[in-house]
């Protein structure tokens, strides 16, 4: 159970000031949005366009940002103001968040542990988990039911692999890794030579894929090994359902990756990257830092220069594709326009001027 | 062992009139495609542009419209006319269609059922399924092998989940839902909040799922738990494989949504919606009821009168993205005119006429 | 341990000639990409463009084309001159290759083996798997741990299902067969018959799927049972990850789909084609032999001549799509020569010529 105050109190351990108006006494019994939220709720408020919901919103504790026009708190409603309201929220929804139990404390007795397999402090491996030989396992590390490593995988400290996830052998993961269910990484690349008769030989895929510390996968999502050498997910990079990773990428710090991209070989995405959703990517390309790859784009060579927003099929930088869908919608006037053109001419010819 | 006679029956029990021409009495061992059909099949032709097919077709039975031109059965085949016969067959395909055995009765050995759970009659529990604290499943469910429920999951009634599925705590699941294997239900809605440094703090996902009665999902699709609140699919929809639902979506009764569409966080789907294969949404857009939306479109705002059909990146109605297609397609046809013109121009200017 | 010359006999299994410039004697304990490569590893050029890398590569041994321009071997480094090296590299590769362990010999004590099923010889059943009711496998395969058979699997020799794996009731695979993590086979088809109140009966999917010899398919992949028939993956076909296979499809001989594509009901695509990544198949099409498909295409209509290329959506041949697309990019030129047109005319018509 939590007061406005005991809120105030967590807040300051990460914002400087908060300030607190009206009563700090109120027990808070949880979050909500804010057009959902009643008495004993707390919300908030981030962006100047929404301040028009701080009258009617019937939360009794509203987290806004330090200019936001509040009142004095004597409608019974309390506010906390911070610099960054979001973020401050995102620490009380950590606060009311229950804990959700992946799997209970130990090795469940139906688990498969190879006996060369070494395990942390404070592992817990779920249901009929199966964990291969020569596999690490770091402390306080959750691997859920039915998830499966094969042999050789080496996970850190404080990681959480959801249910029915599957690494194959030699992958490596960092600390405070999130994998949700049903993906797979280090599946084998997607590597065949042609014969002369049609037919394809496989290439043998002998790399491991590496996800460094921080990183979040989302669910169903395929990662596969590389040919030789590494795919590596880079520190802090996210990455949402259904996107595919091919073998031999490289995914930058802190990038962001949407549903459903996808990624061909060998492309080396750089750090702090936003791709949309449903992306896709030739293979063996550069994207610079900081680039801004809007949903659905089809990108078919590098963009070296950081910074940039692109966009379409194939894709360019926003600018340049805005001006082209611009010129494509006004295809109907211009289409007008040369019929016209065509009329006065014909009246010049014909004598009539026009 | 059916007759046709048995066949009739069956039919009566939903249509008025049903038809016979020929003889009744004859057997019929299984259905199969007009083109495939042998002696001792049944198939149907539900659309006018098919009746060519009828002369050579070899089936012994064929279910037709009430005003189909058929013969007199003295050939030795025979016809039941109905109003509806692409339904009529549906009919008789689920009286031909074989039980298929996802789980023995019961609970199997290998299942971990937790203590606190509650299971209906009549529930199957398949081999080292997994089943959480405080879960509940129905009467006649029926929970494939390796599938797993964390904890707290509610079941309804007559459901089957195949193999291999995944659902995340708190998920609520209807009557007579069809979930099939690989498909994750409430992982975590993809939501970070970014920090100055360029790294991201995960937003607690503490929300839930709720997928209500008659709903059937593919296999290998995602739909996230909502951020707060619930992703709900509404009654009747129907969601093909490996699609992307997100976070605090809401998809619309009886809305039909094909493989690989992807739709982003809040969006809201209406009512009786068909969504093409391979569609992309942008978050928080409305979607009005019986929209109608392309394969492949990229919807990026909202469309809120009924009954549209969209199509397109970024989608728009279908007539004017049929225009602008044709505008596309007659550019060459646009330029030649163009450079005609320029070179009357010339002419006029060299006093040459044209 | 390999020597040069181990390596030189290994080729000559495949090649006439293998010509060997410089010390056969070497130990070499490894392959690595050019780039990579270091003293005692071997590496390979296939292509003129990349001859300027072989100055500067460090790997002791490197395979290259006959024709290609190297030394006498005099600088410690040695090459194996062949018709093919990139084949001749993947053989080396398979040399190499460590042996992965899916699953120990024998049925693991933990999988759940249907008394009517009957293995082969030297069958692999990994921990927690289940075998349905009347399966059939192979001599020689590996079946992964927490992999399902429902009943009435089907599989040949010397496959491999990698963990995960669910193969629904009837699915019928070939010889050497090889099945990435998380893929589904033979879930049921999407079809359903709308009815007047705008909800839809369930089609009882009754076919099956059968995936012939030499086939691989990747991970989280979907390939849905026929309503009536087979769906069909035809011999040598390559199948990337989160590929959605329809009901009902034929995918010829040594046709190689890329990750993300999507394949509607009832698609006949022939042998030998190229299928790009998120490339999209409306319904009941045929693609004919040795088609190639670029990335992102959208395929609206059959295209039955063999060997075209095509690309864009609505996809079109390669020549009058990149065409088109020269057109859009000329859009600002072409509408600024309009503007320069129409301000002649005005000068004409105001007499002041141009």
């Amino acid at each position: 159970m939590m007061t406005i105050q005991d809120i105030k109190s967590l807040l300051e351990q990460f914002f400087h000031p908060v300030e607190l108006v009206g009563d700090g006494g109120v027990v808070i019994t949880g979050p909500a949005k804010i057009e959902d939220a009643g008495s004993g709720q707390v919300s908030f408020v981030a962006n100047e366009k929404y301040y028009r919901f701080l009258g009617d919103a019937k939360a009794s504790l509203l987290i806004v940002h330090l200019d936001a026009p509040v009142g004095d708190g004597s409608d019974g409603r309390s506010f906390l103001k911070v610099k960054d309201p979001y973020t401050a929220f995102v620490f009380v929804l950590q606060k009311f968040a229950g804990e959700r139990r992946i799997a209970a404390p130990g090795v469940a007795a139906s688990a498969s542990v190879a006996p060369t397999a070494r395990l942390g402090r404070n592992v817990s491996i779920g249901e009929h988990a199966v964990i291969g030989e020569r596999c690490t396992i770091g402390d306080d590390t959750v691997i859920g039911p039915n998830t499966v490593l094969m042999h050789d995988v080496k996970i850190g400290n404080g990681c959480v692999l959801y249910p029915q996830v599957t690494c194959y052998d030699g992958t490596v993961i960092g600390d405070r890794v999130i994998v949700h269910s049903g993906t797979v990484i280090g599946a084998d690349g997607f590597g065949f030579a042609p014969q002369k008769d049609g037919s394809y030989i496989k290439i043998p895929q002998m790399g491991t894929v590496q996800i460094e510390d921080d990183v979040e996968i989302g669910a169903n999502t395929t990662i596969d090994r590389a040919t030789m050498g590494k795919t590596v997910v880079c520190k802090g990079a996210k990455i949402d359902n259904l996107v595919q990773i091919a073998h031999n990428c490289r995914i930058g710090e802190d990038t962001v990756i949407a549903s459903q991209a996808g990624i061909s070989g060998s492309v080396k995405i750089g750090r702090q990257c936003l791709i949309g959703g449903q992306a896709g990517f030739a293979g063996h390309l550069e994207i610079a830092d900081r680039t801004s790859i809007a949903a659905k784009a089809g990108i078919s060579k590098s963009f070296t220069e950081p910074g940039l927003a692109i966009r379409g099929v194939p894709a360019q930088p926003m600018r340049d594709q805005l001006r082209q869908e611009a010129q494509i919608r006004g295809l109907g006037a211009l289409k007008e326009k040369v019929d016209e053109l065509e009329a006065r001419i014909k009246a010049i010819l014909e004598g009539r001027g026009a």
